[in-house]
């Protein structure tokens, strides 16, 4: 055994100890001054980060009484590099068997994640103890399979009820979905789009994901490794309806939720939905909103609108560049519809000018996945025997408040590699940033979702001249044929595309139930960074996204295909244990401090 | 390093020097007196094993001077065990990258296998080497991934011709597609159903794959661990038609394959099908018979069978037991597919006899799993660090004229081990036997590909009494309400099932191409073991699959999930080398010894 490994166990014998004996005291004096306890469902039925000894005594005070935890195991052998020792372990609680990762610095614990890994009786059936399929011998009258499934789409959501409604049949709603299936959870997904993958294949013809592979599998199935890096956007429309079918995940195409109202009393919702022209109601007890992290589509307002006399458009409704081949395109927004659509514009002959309003983050997406993503998500770190599941928890395993510290580095790094880029895009004169305490894209996109571009090949075409650039600038109005910014300039267009965001998702809340629901759960994504866009207090952890909300029975799932395949496995655990009816106290929950 | 490896190493130094010395002497002198080498595709262009340093040495005469062999390499750690040393080693060939095993007796190898892994400058797109999918940068008129999908879907068999076509797009004719897309070869899989995966689908609603999970992976995208034992067969067909899908195989179904004639002197087919009512002229280079190792169905002719008022089908033509609830039923054979319509006719309520007319080998699938596919297709062979294409290379590296002897003593075992169950059928008077030779199953599929049953719970229906058991009857003639038998008894029936097997594959090229070029390849399948329905001389591999026929241009693909994903790999370099203009020179085509 190493020192490290010895100094980990030891540590990890003492910590279980205080726990069993229920010294909550003791355990957070085994913390160091600088300390943080990250717990996705194992102790506190949250998704909550503890942030010092104090707060970590608090919570233990609280769950310890009914969490029981107990074996922590180290697994494997620890690590040490620059005074951190890091290691993994094993431990399990009254209802859950889990997995943990430790740092351990000079005066006790630095970190601490602890995550429920399966609820105890209610193990999904993988390996091992995956299903027979086909009963052997002789059964009367069987049903088979494919008679089974046909049974149940006939009943489910007519005569019987769906335990859990997910609204929306995204990438989010359909890895959900499958482990919904996998956990045996009467679900349905709802979803308007014809096709599972359409909310990929709808979108303007140069979209694709901007993450590589690696980063990207869904839960239980990987893409095979003759995938290509980059997934066009139709491509991985088929892989997500292909994905849909053989993980036999509910699933209501060309359906559309119209309401959706709960009955305290009942703790059931009721939820209008009109499916293939139909109206049906679904009366679930948990109701998820899986309708992206993007919420509502903002469009600004402008004088003169609606005189305008060409085509207007959010980002999300624009067709292709071939659509405005010789003609003159406005784009107002600097983030990365707008590149894409400017490109797309560019790439098919269109006259095409990027207003930018305020200044963006730019990185190069090659930079990104050498630098941001590649020590976990890559070929490399599988050479080095880390797969997506061990890199996930290795992500998660460092909280947020300390994120920003690990970020900065990796985009100093990018500054100065890519440095020529950013100098001629200044020169060019468009405004740059990199966050407000140059933590970079990843802490941009968790703090508000928004203020960057990852560079596929667009900024060269702002640096060329060859997208049309103002910068700086704002709209005075619209007039019939164009827009008129406060320089009093007049650019001529044949169409305005919209690239200006989206809104919180409690949005969907608001549009779906009411704005007093919307309003109760409040502002969802963000972590109360106190920077633009992000206001305070601090939360610790994104608000409201998968773990329980003000309102009860309402969930929000979200996010890149990373966040829907690690946290779907929370918020399943978390739904199932309720339909399990397992006891779920749940500790740490925050009040609403924004509603939108 | 083990005395185990540094003695493997050794003979491979001294090997790979005979080799390069263009020795071929010196290398047969290292080989055993009882000794095998079993090529796929590296050596002789063929799959092909050499019997005794005799064959060795003339197999090596023929194949060295352009074959150029080098850098053999030990790959991990030797094995020793019983007196045999077991070793991987890598290889290389002038056009090609190999791997190999080899097992060392104290007078020199054994066997020796060496396949061709891929062909240099031909390499597949895998893990490092996948293709980046979307092009960034700046591309003016650039074309997206689903146009260039919809122009390849126009053009191909119409203004482009494929380089390969294969005829039935069951799973063989999918797993190949897969890999010739991935060797970026033109093709087109022809398939007469409106679904990929339609040949499970349409077949009896109580069949099942009566291989398990761990057998039947298709080549790049393994089932998910979550995935059943035993897979349904509509489950089975939604998972082919997503993987054909995601695999982006050239797939035209609702297509029917009507001629195929090749011209000699151009080298290249004339394919006449019919796509979806309309005549299409395919001209490929390359034709692929991949109807199923099954060929057409037997249908035996008995007396009065014009006059019967029931109904009359082939087995594979059986709907389901439940079409006749209450009527009576009588099944023609007593193998896998009686077995099947006899428990399902029970299963829902019909009275159904079986007649067994020679005598059938019966093994409890569970017995099979166990102790047939267990050590290298299991949970257990995954924990021992053995992986499908781990199994798949040991499987193969033992040669065909061996595997008897390594299948004895697992029947042995197994007639032991189920006694009881042997004893019952025994006192029913069902007729059983385990192979001319004691060598079970797989040898007789290998032979003749039937005259078995893989008891899924039919036998105990039979030892039961609920299914009718007749034995050692022939059949008279058929009346016009029932069947009589040889023995004077007449068996009422509502419908007769003929579960009489199949005809040998290059029935199919009977069909499609002519009794000339069906008889010019001859039989497919089968060893020349001199045992029932498959007689000799010994060829050492199975008749005309996966390798070169005497009629230039034509391929045969079939046999199990396991085979399809195993040799379509081998079958695929064998086309990309002549697609791509490398020499191929066959050695050791065999004569033609039974036409059918």
């Amino acid at each position: 055994m190493s020192d490290a490994t010895k100094r980990a166990s030891d540590w990890l014998a003492k910590f279980g100890a205080a726990l069993e004996k229920g010294d909550e005291r003791a355990a957070a004096a085994l913390f160091g001054e600088d300390s943080y306890w990250r717990d996705l469902v194992a102790f506190t039925w949250n998704i909550h980060t503890s942030e010092g000894r104090g707060q970590i005594a608090e919570m233990l005070s609280a769950t310890l009484g009914h969490t029981k935890p107990t074996n922590f195991a180290i697994d494997g052998e620890a690590t040490e590099a620059g005074g951190v020792t890091e290691a993994w372990f094993t431990f399990e609680t009254a209802t859950a068997r889990g997995r943990g990762h430790l740092r351990l610095k000079d005066d006790g614990a630095w970190t601490l994640l602890t995550t429920a890994q399966e609820l105890k009786g209610h193990e999904e059936k993988r390996g091992r103890t995956r299903r027979e399929g086909v009963a052997h011998g002789v059964h009367e009258e069987r049903q088979h399979w494919v008679e089974k499934k046909e049974q149940e789409a006939k009943e489910l959501g007519y005569t019987k009820q769906p335990y859990v409604v997910i609204i929306g049949g995204g990438q989010g709603g359909i890895a959900l979905g499958a482990r919904l299936r996998q956990l045996d959870i009467p679900h349905i997904v709802v979803e308007k789009n014809e096709r599972a993958g359409d909310s990929w294949r709808k979108r303007y013809k140069s979209l694709c994901l901007h993450d590589p592979v690696w980063y990207d599998h869904l839960p239980y199935m990987p893409f095979p490794d003759n995938w290509p890096v980059f997934s066009p956007k139709d491509k991985i429309g088929d892989w997500l309806e292909m994905y849909t079918r053989v993980m036999e995940v509910n699933y209501w195409s060309s359906t559309e939720a119209k309401s959706a109202k709960y009955d305290e009393a009942k703790g059931e919702w009721t939820v209008e939905v009109v499916r293939e022209g139909k109206p049906v109601t679904l009366r679930p007890k948990q109701l998820v909103l899986a309708t992206g992290m993007s919420g509502v589509p903002n469009i600004p307002t402008f004088p003169g609108q609606d005189r305008f006399k060409g085509d207007q458009m959010h980002s999300s409704k624009f067709p292709s560049g071939e659509t405005y081949r010789g003609k003159k395109v406005v784009v107002v927004g600097s983030n990365n519809s707008a590149h894409d659509i400017c490109a797309d514009c560019c790439e098919h002959g269109a006259d095409v000018t990027m207003l930018q309003r305020t200044s963006t983050h730019i990185v190069k997406s090659e930079s990104l996945m050498k630098y941001g993503l590649g020590p976990l998500y890559s070929e490399d770190a599988l050479a080095n025997g880390i797969d997506h599941h061990t890199a996930d928890l290795i992500f998660a395993s460092i909280p947020y408040k300390v994120l920003p510290e690990f970020q900065k580095p990796i985009y100093a790094q990018i500054k100065e590699q890519d440095a020529d880029l950013y100098d001629r895009l200044d020169k060019r004169g468009f405004m740059m940033d990199w966050g407000d305490d140059d933590s970079g894209l990843f802490m941009k996109y968790l703090r508000r979702g928004s203020g960057y571009y990852i560079d596929v090949g667009a900024c060269e075409l702002v640096a060329d001249g060859k997208i049309g650039l103002r910068s700086g600038v704002t709209i005075e109005e619209i007039t019939e044929n164009g827009v008129k910014l406060d320089t009093g300039e007049v650019l001529e267009a044949d169409a305005i595309v919209y690239a200006t965001g989206y809104g919180s998702m409690n949005g969907w809340a608001a549009q779906l139930i009411s704005q007093e629901t919307a309003d109760k759960v409040g502002k969802c994504w963000g972590l109360g960074s106190d920077t633009r866009k992000d206001p305070g207090p601090w939360e610790g952890e994104l608000r409201n996204m998968w773990k329980p909300t003000q309102q009860e029975g309402l969930w929000f799932h979200g996010g890149n295909l990373h966040q829907s395949r690690h946290y779907s496995q929370f918020l399943s655990l978390q739904l199932k244990a309720r339909e399990a009816g397992i006891e779920t106290p749940v500790y740490g929950m925050k009040p609403v401090h924004h509603t939108a």
